[in-house]
């Protein structure tokens, strides 16, 4: 039998409470053994709770009990959930997340300190809920150079993208449904704003090209700026905005990485991700194309990836797994800037003088003031900016075909 | 350093081989030691080949060797790969494969000869090609209740309904195109019957509900009576006709499973499933839908997830990996005409009949002897056959919403 403790009783903690009870007897043979939580810290009042004889306050009765072997972290943030996570490891157990903001920020020197202790981190749930993505990337394609992953990370900025388009609505209107509905919070600027996309493929890069992207190395732009016109202008032939990270390989040890609202060409599968879920497109040498695709969000899902990576623990107990990237520094990336796409641009200019800029151009809309289009060639942001001139540009996108 | 061998160097071995080499450094680091071919076995020529001095064609000297820890089987069939499958573990080495066929047939007795001997016997290349989808099931979803797989899992039979589709061909002339181009064999038979399809959902059958389903037990239907005709009344719409291997849970250890077209309804993920690309949806309890997408066959996909099991078998020398299901009988399969879904149905029976049989519907076609339709009640294959009675069925289809 292996015991554990969860501490942070929220959305997520409560969920692998609940998952680890429905699903006991499936976890147990997974395991080839009995996982029991033990405790469950949380300085909130849970009296009233089926669970109310597990709680405890006091994180030190966790750090000094030799039984418990496996710490589920579901504080979120970077402050205590720090401290608890490294107490943890120093105190040689293995710890267990879906804290993507501590992984996306010291994920690197948590799992050093794991692995100098032979224990692990693991933290499959902080990056497309139950979606299963880190551990694939990590195992299933161990053989493959990564040269390319993108997709859309974040269920919340889906929703409102999708109400826009199908009930061509404003950004606003969008925002105040997803909030009605709880598919966002009181605050929403970390999804609406692109940062919770941004620690995400900060995770994924970390995997796949093995160097550690801090946050605020990838240029992050979210959904506030994109206007009703241009959804709806696009829709019409089926094209999608999208809020997509995306991460290319640019060298040895070098990635381009950003987060920004792109239009996705119809024929694209993750034109037809709908609502709160996420799509990963992974790009190895060797499989090419692989997608994976899933709610990104929710109790029930991300608590089953936690447990996920809980049963793994249990198996490794004595045995480290193999999830380990160097640490990174300027140099770990390249300007995203230099990346080329074919562009779609809503600018105050005419057809003709657009077709002399760009040569082969697809119109998507002309008025007296303005023309809507999407350039045929690929061009890096330096060489649209160049052509485009003083021009007034009321949007532009990267295209995904 | 790990040694390995290679027995049969077809497609699938040579890529193994092409893979080990183009990859090198990244399969070693993700190992944390250097992988080596010893060996490779074929009763072939291949006195030109680079890896020349590689080859051997006595299977005695790997069976003997006791330096070869880990053997790849890509030999393909149930007869000499059985045979040198069961050696291999009876002389402690750890095999892998891509051999569906075998897996398929006798997955469980080799899985527990492995397991009496603390070897691992994997094969995530035998579904799917190099689409990461055996470990996420056994790992990522080990929390899960799974309730249902589904999916394309042919590429050659996905190819050619999307060119009956795009280019309004027949069956014969797609396969025609299929063969030039390499993605049909010269006897497509086990592709266009379902065979191939029938065997890969038995093995995702076995790994998410537990219990051993032989290719006997599943009710199989390939692509052969799919007539252009439906195809292009469903294509006006969006709908797609595609082969469907699906398995449902039905109790606590039995399932209902089958192979046969069906009517993808366009708002699904899998109706833009195109060519040879492959799409498998797994349900389970807590995670919802979840979906896996990528090259379902090819050299390197394929390589690339043997080489990603033998990466992983070598970093379980000494350990288990905990892949494994029950012994199977009779009681593991129930009736799968009994699964109610909507239908497509083309009859030679009038609009107004269909309505008085089947209340609400939607028509697709009618001319003056026949009706294409699709009910909008869900009802089972005997309840489909008792309101049908003896009327002329030129066509019949489960739909997938």
């Amino acid at each position: 039998m292996v015991n554990i403790a969860v501490m942070g009783y929220g959305t997520v903690g409560s969920g692998v409470v609940e998952v680890m009870n429905t699903n006991h007897d499936k976890i147990a043979s997974s395991a080839a053994q009995q996982i029991k939580v033990k405790y469950i810290l949380d300085v909130r009042d849970f009296s009233a709770s089926p669970y109310k004889e597990l709680f405890i306050k006091d994180f030190e009765i966790i750090e000094n009990d030799p039984d418990i072997k496996i710490v589920v972290e579901t504080i979120g943030g970077t402050g205590i959930a720090q401290e608890f996570t490294r107490r943890c490891l120093l105190a040689g157990k293995s710890v267990v997340t879906s804290n993507k903001e501590l992984v996306a920020n010291h994920g690197h020197e948590l799992i050093t300190l794991a692995k100098e202790r032979n224990l692990n981190y693991l933290f499959e749930a902080s990056v497309g809920g139950g979606i299963p993505i880190l551990r694939p990337i990590s195992q299933c394609l161990a053989a493959n150079e990564i040269n390319e992953i993108y997709g859309i990370l974040n269920g919340t900025t889906n929703y409102i993208l999708t109400r826009m388009i199908k009930n061509g609505v404003s950004m606003e209107e969008a925002l105040a449904e997803a909030k009605y509905k709880g598919y966002a919070e009181k605050d929403p600027k970390d999804d609406i704003e692109g940062y919770d996309t941004c620690r995400k493929i900060c995770i994924l890069s970390d995997l796949s090209f093995r160097r550690h992207i801090y946050p605020s190395q990838v240029p992050t732009k979210g959904i506030s700026q994109v206007e009703a016109r241009d959804v709806s202008l696009l829709a019409a032939s089926g094209d999608r905005i999208k809020l997509v990270a995306r991460a290319v390989r640019t060298g040895e040890s070098s990635v381009a990485v950003y987060v920004e609202p792109h239009v996705v060409l119809k024929d694209n599968l993750l034109a037809n991700v709908e609502d709160v879920f996420n799509c990963i497109m992974v790009r190895g040498n060797a499989i090419g194309d692989t997608m994976f695709y899933g709610k990104g969000a929710g109790k029930l899902p991300t608590a089953s990836a936690v447990v996920a990576d809980v049963i793994d623990a249990s198996k490794h107990i004595n045995a480290r797994k193999y999830v380990d990237w160097s640490a990174g520094g300027p140099d770990a990336v390249t300007d995203s800037a230099l990346l080329e796409n074919r562009m779609y641009i809503r600018a105050a200019i005419s057809p003709e003088r657009v077709r002399e800029l760009f040569g082969c151009i697809k119109v998507i809309d002309v008025n007296d003031t303005q023309t809507a289009f999407m350039t045929e060639e690929v061009l890096d942001l330096y060489e649209l900016r160049e052509k485009i001139g003083d021009t007034r540009v009321f949007a532009l996108y990267r295209v995904l075909d």
